[in-house]
């Protein structure tokens, strides 16, 4: 195959758009696919203060690498969880990165929070892949409204978004329904929530990544098990494998179609949340889920 | 395995329902599926003259054997198509489980009304499936509101309903999914339409169909592929595999929360429908599909 810009040899092959590209021709697939859906939302611009949550995973250290390309005022947050043998190596990954690409990181250990994962897996009795992910989105979000930072990405991609798509339309929770999305704008005291990845494939920022030489943290975590997720991001492979493009379709098609008729239901129907009566951040109850957290690790 | 019910051998495992049954049991179990579907949407009663159509194959001649036993009035209606080798076979089916069962028939021939089916794929350059169907609910209609039934039931069960289901959420095609369901009410020039069979899955209207001695027609039609409905239903089946019951969790769910959404949207933007200047019957264009066909076969 040839790649479909330059007609040099092509070495990713992309059936979903039929063509393929050479290394140097994809990196520039990659960037506009990413520009791409910063305007098409408008997600921030070159004036903006952007915050980048950094796991160590590929997808977030191609999304800030991809943005410090592309001009932005750029700073990483990593979150240190704390976890033996795991949290280490993704901290020295993210670290190493950043020195590596000249980025501004902020760390914030769960540790020096009072919460280190460990603890709270120990002491509280609910499924601990929850809670880590309630703790991380707490801290993504208070250093940005603390920080003054205008938005906070993160860097879930198509497989990401259309595997919770699925798993919430299954569910037809209309709640997470009305507001999946690739931009979830600032309100009632959340940073404006930011996935500029949408548009590409976990293979996708797992080719940029090799093209790049990006070093990242590839073990899983010890604590996860994840099998179901894991099902319905396999089915939506098969579906790919057989029509390629339907991932894309169908997570285009929902927020097109889709999330308008749940947004509206939700609008109608919806809770309203309230500042914490603890930390001030939002919540559905009087106390929020961090703060009940600390209380029962007390 | 032993049947949950009385103990003796259990001959279907219904994973879904933690359990299994013994043939007895079974039919049991398949009764009460469809007397549950029947009073919870309030299809018909008794006292109702019912229409069922009736292709030949598992479902329609499985859901007419049980409508006759729980003692509705109900008269089959078999569209014969006129395909060679295909519509022969499956009349003579329906027309000997007629007799056996002692039910009323009524057969209306696509070559008397001029539209036979061979002849509708040589002159019109559609795809000659939803062309049939088209023409087949047409008719099915007709004879319902002509000669005054109440409720015409067709044999869906839920794999056609989650297969479609899926394939119209896949789309975010709001307007079916804003009425896709058992039950669609009599309305502008339409038929009430019934499905009873949506809480039994395919297997279980086989076993159904074997513990009877039900003698359907089984070969696929010869104009038919089907690929990609095929691949979507074997992505459900690896889901329901996955996790049973998930296949009745997404459409039980679709039909509580994510309908109603549908039908909101759809109440305000949805296209009306007019009565077809030729035929009378509904069409959202001036002249209904089925005229369309005629004009384009003179």
């Amino acid at each position: 195959m040839k790649c479909s810009r330059c007609k040099a040899p092509a070495q990713v092959a992309l059936p979903s758009h039929h063509g393929g590209f050479c290394p140097d021709c994809f990196q520039g697939f990659f960037a506009r696919q990413v520009e791409r859906a910063i305007h098409k939302h408008r997600m921030f611009t070159k004036d903006d203060k952007v915050l980048v949550a950094l796991s160590g995973g590929k997808d977030s250290l191609a999304l800030f690498l991809e943005l410090v390309r592309q001009g932005y005022d750029v700073t990483g947050l990593h979150i240190d969880l704390g976890i033996p043998g795991s949290s280490g190596p993704a901290r020295a990954k993210v670290e190493g990165f950043c020195e590596r690409v000249g980025g501004t990181l902020r760390v914030v250990e769960m540790e020096g929070e009072g919460l280190p994962i460990p603890l709270v897996r120990d002491k509280v009795r609910r499924p601990i892949c929850s809670m880590c992910g309630k703790i991380k989105r707490y801290f993504f979000n208070k250093v940005a409204l603390d920080e003054g930072y205008s938005a906070l990405c993160t860097g879930h991609n198509l497989d990401d978004e259309v595997g919770r798509l699925f798993a919430n339309t299954l569910r037809w929770d209309v709640s997470y329904l009305s507001d999946q999305g690739p931009l979830l704008p600032a309100a009632g005291g959340f940073a404006s929530k930011c996935r500029p990845l949408y548009r590409l494939t976990e293979f996708e920022t797992a080719a940029y990544c090799f093209f790049n030489g990006i070093d990242h943290h590839v073990s899983a975590c010890p604590y996860s098990k994840g099998a179901s997720f894991t099902v319905r991001k396999e089915l939506m492979n098969l579906l790919e494998r057989n029509s390629p493009g339907s991932k894309r379709a169908f997570y285009e098609g929902f927020l097109k179609q889709g999330r308008p008729a749940f947004a509206a239901v939700e609008k109608e129907e919806g809770r309203t949340l309230e500042p914490c009566q603890r930390c001030g951040y939002p919540t559905s109850a009087e106390i929020c889920g961090v703060c009940r957290v600390r209380e029962m690790l007390e």
